[in-house]
């Protein structure tokens, strides 16, 4: 196996170090966040780090690192207090990727790309129309992680949609008969396969 | 599409809400973390919440809820201050999911799975032997969720060591050629397949 210690990391090109180390945590969501300025203007950005974090109340959190760059994403969600959550499946994974470009603020990415808008009178932040999955969230908190500057939001889900084909009798939601992609580092996508469930682990006491 | 409000979600059954929420963020990584208390006992627990944090310092995070039941991963990389992260791959998902039943303290993982242990001389924790992805962690940081009680641990990577096959020439890793795999919802295993990767999105005036 290659070992990489610490200072190894220090003395690696940035694009290098960016690609090892965005990838070996492993698979990550793939998700684009909606949202709306205050004059209306839309914004749709993917995001590999989109997390549940509990089951009651239902809340989410993704990590956004504010002091670098101008983030649309964030001036929204904190003007407005909502976003929106939508799952990226196969057939949109070109598109989804390319709301990473960076535009201007007064530029929506639904014009620049194929993924259309849906609004619905109960949200005021847009949706991906054809999304198996969407999320009409609240923002709840910020928490700084000082560590490297970076912030994680905490969202609660206020409403959910699912395509009807999706949800299973014990509410579990099988990702892949929708095409749900999953994020593999910065830049590549992967289609996941079911292989199989598990029920609740017991301890046993011989092996 | 199905639809449900917040006030659904509340009338939901339990483990309906639970497979329901636990599904819908999309797909999450799948490791198990080693650790070992200050008498040596060693433990190992699967986790899906392992996150990228960022490049440079190379940080992890996860998440815990420890007020709920005893937390062997919590006590022992508190005492010690140390962790390891062992990416899951397709042959050993039902060992790994094994490692979710609540074993006493004094019983070890390793001895009740087919994972073997393998201990490096540079970390007091033990990793995961035949694992493509290893880590070796520094607890560095928690922060309390305060929506709902749960705990973000950051960890910073000291040591990592990659199968020599998996590293690309730019530091990217194709999970999927190690067999690594992802979890759906609370109990679903399932095996990506690369699909593509993206060049750095810049933005485009035209449509």
């Amino acid at each position: 196996m290659k070992h990489f210690g610490i200072k190894n990391f220090e003395s690696l090109s940035k694009i290098y170090r960016l690609n090892l180390i965005n990838s070996i945590t492993g698979y990550k969501s793939a998700n684009l966040i909606g949202t709306q300025s205050l004059k209306g203007r839309e914004n749709l950005a993917i995001f590999s780090s989109v997390i549940h974090l509990g089951s009651n109340p239902a809340l989410i959190g993704f990590i956004l690192r504010p002091t670098l760059v101008p983030r649309h994403t964030y001036q929204n969600l904190k003007a407005t207090g909502v976003f929106t959550i939508n799952a990226v499946t196969k057939k949109y994974i070109s598109d989804a990727h390319h709301t990473s470009a960076k535009y201007p603020e007064n530029i929506s990415e639904f014009d620049q790309t194929n993924l259309e808008i849906e609004l619905k009178k109960e949200w005021k932040a847009p949706f991906v129309k054809g999304a198996p999955i969407q999320m009409g969230c609240h923002y709840e908190n910020e928490y700084e992680i000082k560590e490297n500057d970076t912030i994680m939001i905490v969202g609660s889900i206020q409403h959910l949609y699912v395509s009807d084909f999706l949800l299973s009798e014990d509410g579990w939601i099988q990702l892949d008969k929708a095409g749900i992609v999953t994020i593999n580092g910065l830049d590549g996508y992967s289609e996941p396969k079911h292989l199989r469930r598990f029920s609740y682990a017991r301890p046993k006491f011989y092996k």
